[in-house]
């Protein structure tokens, strides 16, 4: 088994509505979250959330925090932070602000160093949608080598860039997909795993369709991913964070609304939400 | 059976060194393919090309023409005179000049007015890389519903896109995959074959894939497209045609050399180029 | 005075209800625009509109062919049947077809064997919008060494490019705009003039920014792009042809309906091109 | 006079070789550059950085901060600390994270937040390429009516949304430029002024460029930027932060490295730098 391989949900920070994080809410999503088939959990936000969360995910259970920073020293500060607060390994998008000088070389530095002075293991993360650049296949290859160097998440939807990332690394180098819209495409391409909001909402169905396609049952896998498409894309590209706080809501998770210039969807999107939940099974009866 | 699904391969025209064309070597090429496990063939030149083609395609193999051009009028035109060349289908790819005004609208109307006015069956052909203008999903699920228009051929390697013109038509509306460096990714996605030249390089491999999926060897099918990736790059963006010629040539096809500005490949491309035939087993022994 | 400096139009065909050209109408339209203040004239169509439009341009004002075709053979047949029908010049769009083998190389060999063989000067014409290729200062500095390439066309709003064409081309090679939307701002960066549907409406306005700058009254052309720029607009991105051809009927042109699939502007539209035309104060009055 | 329009530097920060900030190296740089003909100073930097700076700079000479977060709570509270600290305005960046939420009315509600709390005049900040999204003209023209929102700095080198946004604001509303290979086509376009990086290195230039133009002398203007071109490529995408803090120590200021993974550029490039700023006649003779 690759480590880090299965299926993780990057989960939201409820707030309440004076701004402040709601701590118990929190705590009762982890709870209830680890009653999932989930693998594990992905925490994007600062010390404090991590302490919340990693008090409630067993030893058992992998954590992983986003730790990366523009600079290399403030990465290496937030990686060092997170090991000490109890993670079992961070992931570490890409620096990116100057976009022109973010060359091979610059990435190779950057994550290497990371690696040398991380306590756990970390994962690279390349988020080309919303960081503008891209990690090149060669700097995965390259650092794929590194022994602290464990695997990757990849967001996008290029599957020929996916393929090429699992084509030059290791066999035994986790590669998870990070887009809900193509994860059937992602997993055909041999991904080990996915780090998805939308597992957070429907996570059986996620883990369901990686033992369909571990099975060979390619027309089954492609169906549930339609099945999936809409909610998939409500919470991802169309209503994005937002969309994603109203679901967890109706599902009965604390979420609050999103932080300011986001703001809540509309009644109307709710409504949808609802039926997209529904259609799914997914809504718990009365 | 859907129309004219299987595995078909663009034609080349062989130019001799004084520019004409070589028909004769075209007339050997062809009925070489014949040969092959190929479905049929796709020709994209002028009338003249088009009748020499079909005299050498036997009745029972399908012969696309392309015939798409930038007014309506113009490819109804070419679309009459290729049918009456003999040809199975034809194969209109996107108007594309005036890109601003390229609406799902002026879409829909070109192809209905083509489809209309077809003697033979159409196909749609999106190839966003060369033209600069997608054709929305809307527009294909509207087209799909006309009784003359009876498939499509997506260039692209967007596999959200190509899932959703397949999510979107009905079960007997082909799509047929264009890029061979994602034809593994599209046949996942459930398209019904492909339009590539590398199938007229290695057509048992390319049909070969298609029915590894169709038996849920998934892995068999994988590593089978990371063996045909070097030449599928090498015959694609790598060296385009010039590519393509060369690998032709040195696989005993009529070829000669590509049209200026275009001009032939280095010695050494032709060196990397038998070296990737040779890894797939293709050339012949003397 | 550099060579095809100045004010031109590109002019567009008109049609008449049956698809055929008007011949009558398009003979009228030319011998308007020459009592207009236009340098000279663009032609983008076949031979026989060549032709046409000869006999109506008085041999001391120069009329311009646009000869590009994809191939270098057909580009040079091309240029001399349009030198032959007498044309001054010819304006050659790069190749564009095989995006990924249009390097500068290719772009150099191309245009060389295109001046080699004209009998008349050629311009260069980078339409990027339209091409998805762009023609790199490094070969236009290359070409405009060449004794029959005089100049170029570029059609795009990219300022930098512009400048960079002009800092790396002789004095004496002309560089000409095709953006009535950046206008002003190619006229700054010392473009030698234009070529632009939007001159076929309003060539004084065209030719008075022109004036204005040469004068150094910048407040006073700004001013007047800013006036320019709804019915640039119209004619532009947002109706394109269609919007072109209603605003010329507006003005008493002949110019019939755009060819499919393109079709005419709505009411509401011709509505607001008068208004536009109007606020210009071109619109003759009954 | 517009409110904050002239020539402003942003400021780097010099870091001494153990990563600390160099306070004293930043205090001579600002009583440096207060020598100069600078409008004034930009800091981007944490609230310290702004207190060293502040007490450099005279009361009259305006020192703008840098106050954008991704949340609007975040940088309210940001624009309060730079106020309390002393600045004369504050420069905010879009939110960008979630690109595909950052509509017109996210924007318009972000600002007017920010603006209705801000201590201190607001201007705002659109930098397309490092940010990915690009704040719309119609939310420009919107929030300049708020009387917090003075102006804006524009940072890309599209001339027609820069025209765009001067032409739909009021007079008294500041739009900056903020790319310095475009500058002579931005000021010619109506800009009040830049903040540039470049300015730090010459700002008699850059002033100069501006009287230039005001005095109609638009073949000088064109003439500084050429030269001035290489030096701005080199500071700007070519070599960047590295590029423009080794420049910046060639005249003498402090600088010190690049933050990690950024590294400092080759000793080829600072002979390069050298060259490029005594062709300036900026270096100083020892």
């Amino acid at each position: 088994m690759k480590p880090f391989s299965g299926v993780f949900t990057p989960i939201i920070t409820p707030f309440r509505g004076d701004g402040a994080i709601d701590e118990a809410g929190m705590r009762r999503n982890v709870a209830r979250w680890m009653t999932m088939p989930l693998t594990g959990l992905v925490v994007l936000e600062a010390d404090r959330v991590i302490d919340i969360v990693r008090s409630e995910v067993p030893r058992d259970r992998p954590l992983i925090a986003g730790t990366g920073r523009e600079s290399t020293t403030a990465t290496i500060a937030a990686t060092r932070r997170a090991a000490a607060a109890g993670v079992d390994a961070v992931l570490v998008r890409t620096p990116s602000f100057f976009k022109s000088q973010m060359t091979a070389e610059v990435f190779v530095r950057h994550y290497t160093e990371v690696a040398d002075a991380s306590p756990v293991p970390v994962l690279l993360y390349n988020v080309t949608m919303f960081t503008g650049v891209t990690l090149p296949a060669d700097a995965v290859a390259t650092l794929a080598s590194h022994p602290n160097i464990v695997g990757m998440k990849e967001s996008g939807s290029d599957i020929g860039l996916i393929s090429e990332y699992i084509a030059r690394t290791p066999d035994d180098f986790t590669v998870l997909a990070g887009s809900a819209a193509t994860l059937f495409h992602a997993l055909c391409a041999d991904c080990d795993g996915a780090v998805l909001a939308l597992a957070a909402l429907v996570p059986r169905e996620i883990v369901g369709m990686q033992a369909l396609l571990e099975e060979g049952r390619l027309d089954d896998a492609r169906t549930l991913q339609r099945r999936l498409m809409p909610l998939a894309r409500s919470v991802g590209a169309l209503y994005g964070v937002p969309g994603l706080k109203a679901a967890l809501e109706l599902m009965g998770f604390a979420a609050g609304p999103p932080r300011p210039p986001l703001r809540p969807v509309s009644p109307q999107t709710i409504d949808l939400l609802r039926a997209q939940l529904d259609a799914l099974g997914v809504l718990e009866k009365v």
